[in-house]
């Protein structure tokens, strides 16, 4: 078999919609914030997730099943999935870096899966083996096609980036007989985690082969009828109290509840059923109104990793699981190429800079699995030689028990070219702001290119220069985040640009060395909640440009988080100097609250207090410095 | 075997303290909010209990195991505790009406218990029996000791009541067994769930037996070091983190902390352990003063049935289960005893009325598990005929696959006789206030009575009437709870008495018909938290008494409790005429929030409004009236 690497690729790749992804060979991002996370995947936290997969065994569950006789298998019974999604990572990274140490590690990996495989197609090292449980004996927490859908997608970014090989055509073996055991007249059966959905349209894509993409809608018509039984864990928790064509608003389980939005918008786009893709955007519409945190954060719940009520948003319990960020940008990336609206990709750069660029520390090697919007106790430091409880640790951790978000952050940064700029019919839109040079072609088979020069997010200046002469007109897009509206400008070498809504638009038959700048207000700026939010109430947010800030009180230099508030009119300022970039400072009250023996009474909190100045950082940037205290929300002095 | 009913029992019997509790033979509730509920409990809820126990086969277990074979087990691991809570229910309830269904229901279901039990001693029904896994092969989660703790209290309630039966006989056996078992030299095992703990100290006192003591002891000293194994459940969880005399604070599983504590301090004062007893008291204080709902309840997170952190106290996602209000009053009651500070009585009470008289309904058959203060969507009337999830209903249900707590209401409201009053060598102190006729003996054998006259919760006068001329001067105390100190009066006779602090006391050597008057102030009140609550920020509540009040939105009288608020200036006042007893009615502010798309600005939610009135309720009575939406803390205008 002879691999071709693909000149053109992208994570999610739609037949139709208002906008068509830029490949992400495509575009470079070339220096910056996302470039040292990209080369920090690459370096670091690539070989980390490998090794730790390794070590436990999860790599070795394949050789066990290969080999025959009874298989005991480690780990937790999703952890097949670990490695597809580290194959993805590596799939995305090796055409990424062309380096040699993740095409070998793919290969290699994926072989020891691919040998794994049934006559079948079956493919799964906690199921049918002799002495397991039989296969889809468990479709409620079994995880077997949830699974085998992070294979597939494993395999087509295999084939996106370097075309068929051996995996592809083990995920085709795979798709195929999932095809026949759950096709129409199979088992009506749906997997208690979502992600096969979204897996088969892509492999549809990929192929050209309908039965995935009709199968993918079985699925995803099956679920809602309450055919799982969790037992004490109510339908809602897999999304199968409502179909999904009928729900208002993401619920139950975040993880799987986005994975299924993602599916089901896959669905709707393929075969052009505009009432189910309206559906999904409600979703999204109502669940950002009312169930997101200011991170872009989702899940409210500890209890069953779910989200909680309408505007049930409590900063110190906020699960907001790492991987319901990834979920969240893959459901908004979706809509975004089927609608156009600038508000999806507000929330990508939101999610991205707040909440997966949270989880990893500085070296890619820890991370966090839950990100709550405050810690009022100082966590102990994560043990480095074991795996920790999955939401327990308030500090970064090397592993988990349920390691899935490692995994999941790498392979969204080693893709994350391919989430920067989209054409259509008119020209070039770029959505992300990064140092990137970028060279492609439109639908209509005309050549741009541009280069991107930003110090985004610490600096709000982004300056896009034309690489090449245009024989014909056409039309950058510029997107201005909801927070810089009113307050953005924008220059056409040096002419003035109007600039009014979400979107810059310049439109000619541009010269090369033409300069095009955006000015966005990245000064610390603060932000109230909805009211209806119990727990902020009478607070307020601090951020800068798309960074969250935050308080946070280490050891070395404590604050009294718990007794600080803010009055009106202190503003915060950019710290500037040699610190953190994108930190602040800010005036604060120090209250001096007395311990009382009954926490209820007919007298306020207000009295004596002091006065001090407190740093705020990037929320991305908390729990670096050792064990801490942080709060985002700072209640607001009377 | 001859029974004799015992003329004098307490539900706790220590041997040592500042206060003797007065029998519950002693005292007779003869009208009133909790005869109202004693009534209840003993026509309806009783016999209620036991028909789902006897539907689900939860008794029939006992059955199984005596006809030997294979049992394949009924309900949950934990089903015989409630067969065991009923018990003590019954005993408590045939001693304090004498009918006769209670008896014999009794004599019933415990000659069926016994019947289960083996020759060495050990009585289960989920573990040992053919087929079954072996004993104590589960000390994390089969509750085999929580089961035997309350079977010996039962066997405690029967023994005080009507002395030594075969039932009690059998206790002693299975207590005998343990103490064989998990003794210095034997397993050095805890179980998961305390209970053990505070039934074999009970056993103690009414046996003299040290041995059951010196046991209670070693399982209290052998928790907190880490022993259990929880898996992703932490060692906290089980309060298995930190040995008992070393904690600040209770953590983990409410029910699980607070049983546990009642237990060391039943330990520590019997053993003279005043470092135990002082870290109890610790625990307790430093619980009351930042992990304590408004109703007394305890446990903020439905994660674990847990304590959250320090002021984590949110309102909707509050778990408060109903079975940590009864635990809670068992450590409360223990301290009180010891301790003699009325601060103790005053939380039995608020939890008494807030916690253990919301979970019933008015007609005792249906039963709240958990008890939040804010419920934002209306919920789903639970099914009659099948058992509801534990925690999901948000209406009352009949009955529940873990439920343990109508049988916990059961057997508090049965002994409630038995925490009104206590004695000491000066006099006789009332402690809660129920209109009762209480004839007792000093510890020096002098006898005195009184009769207690009172409206109570509802009207605030508590008329107290000596029945027996006095020979020598005795001491009346009475706790002035303490919302009402600073506006509490008290007479004798119509003279004047001083009211300065939580006590009232007044000595004499009194005439039968001296009358002794207390007033406490029940009129509406405005509450406020304590500013880090996060979740209770610039809002308030209204509390009448010992009640707390809460708005409730029906479907038939729908409210925006959303969107209302409160002006400062703003008063509740009593209701009044032929409404809902304790009821208030509050002026509010309506507001016109609108729907956004993103739920964080730079602007607050100061705008449009109008204004209504609504009513108030008292907690208790939520949810009585169909699928409601409801909240206690409502925010404050500006």
């Amino acid at each position: 078999m002879t691999i071709v690497r693909s000149a053109s690729f992208t994570a999610v790749a739609p037949s139709v919609g208002t906008f068509v992804p830029v490949s992400a060979a495509d575009v470079t991002i070339t220096s910056g914030f996302w470039a040292d996370r990209q080369s920090v995947n690459a370096s670091a936290t690539l070989s980390h997730c490998h090794h730790w997969m390794e070590r436990l065994g999860w790599i070795g569950n394949f050789d066990k099943v290969a080999g025959g006789g009874a298989v005991e298998h480690a780990g937790r019974e999703f952890s097949d999935s670990e490695i597809y999604k580290l194959l993805e990572a590596l799939a995305w990274e090796s055409a990424r870096s062309g380096d040699e140490w993740p095409e070998r590690t793919f290969r290699e990996v994926s072989a020891r899966v691919i040998a794994a495989q049934q006559p079948d197609g079956y493919l799964n090292t906690r199921f049918g083996s002799a002495g397991q449980a039989p296969r889809y004996s468990d479709l409620e927490w079994g995880h077997e096609l949830y699974c085998a859908g992070h294979l597939i997608q494993a395999a087509v970014a295999r084939a996106r980036t370097a075309g068929v090989d051996e995996f592809v055509e083990a995920a085709i073996r795979l798709a195929d007989h999932i095809c026949l055991t759950f096709g129409p007249d199979g088992l009506q059966g749906i997997d208690g985690h979502p992600e096969i959905e979204p897996a088969l349209v892509e492999l549809f894509r990929v192929t050209g082969d309908r039965r995935y993409l009709d199968q993918a809608r079985l699925f995803v018509d099956r679920r809602g009828h309450g055919t799982l039984d969790g037992g004490e864990t109510p339908p809602e928790y897999f999304q199968d109290d409502l179909p999904v064509r009928d729900a208002a608003v993401l619920r139950g389980h975040a993880v799987r509840a986005l994975y299924l939005a993602a599916g089901a918008a896959d669905v709707a786009v393929e075969m052009g059923d505009d009432a189910l893709l309206d559906a999904v955007r409600t979703q999204w519409e109502n669940t950002v109104a009312r169930r997101t945190y200011l991170t872009g954060g989702m899940g409210s719940r500890h209890e069953g990793e779910s989200f909680g009520d309408d505007f049930e948003l409590p900063s110190d319990r906020a699960y907001s699981e790492t991987c319901a960020g990834v979920a969240s940008i893959m459901v908004s990336w979706r809509l975004l190429l089927a609608d156009g609206d600038p508000r999806y990709a507000d929330l990508i750069e939101r999610t991205l800079f707040n909440v997966v660029a949270a989880s990893p520390d500085a070296e890619g090697r820890s991370f966090f699995y839950v990100n709550p919007l405050q810690r009022n106790l100082p966590g102990v430091e994560a043990n480095p030689d074991e795996p920790s409880p999955r939401a327990a640790s308030s500090q970064r951790a090397p592993w988990f028990d349920v390691s899935c978000c490692p995994t999941n952050v790498a392979r969204t940064i080693a893709s994350l070219s391919g989430y920067v700029a989209t054409t259509d019919e008119a020209g070039l839109q770029l959505h992300q702001y990064v140092p990137a040079t970028i060279s492609t072609s439109l639908p209509d088979g005309r050549r741009v290119g541009v280069s991107v020069a930003t110090g985004y997010p610490f600096d709000g200046r982004v300056t896009v220069t034309i690489d090449d002469d245009s024989e014909s007109p056409w039309t950058l897009s510029l997107r201005v985040p909801a927070w810089a509206i009113g307050n953005a400008t924008a220059t056409i070498d040096g002419r003035s640009l109007p600039v009014d809504g979400p979107i810059v638009t310049v439109t000619g038959a541009f010269a090369a060395g033409t300069r095009i700048e955006l000015d966005l207000p990245v000064t610390p700026r603060v932000t109230t909640p909805d009211p209806r939010i119990d727990s902020l109430r009478a607070s307020v947010a601090f951020e800068a440009g798309p960074l969250v800030l935050c308080a946070e009180s280490l050891e070395s230099a404590p604050i009294p988080i718990e007794r600080i508030s803010v009055d009106a009119v202190s503003r915060p300022t950019a710290a500037g100097g040699d610190g953190e970039p994108g930190a602040a400072v800010v005036r604060v009250r120090v209250n001096d609250y007395d311990a009382t023996s009954w926490p209820y009474g007919s007298v306020d909190g207000g009295g004596a207090h002091s006065e001090r100045q407190v740093e705020l950082i990037p929320y991305y940037r908390w729990a670096e410095r050792g064990p801490s205290r942080m709060r985002v929300w700072i209640p607001a002095s009377n």
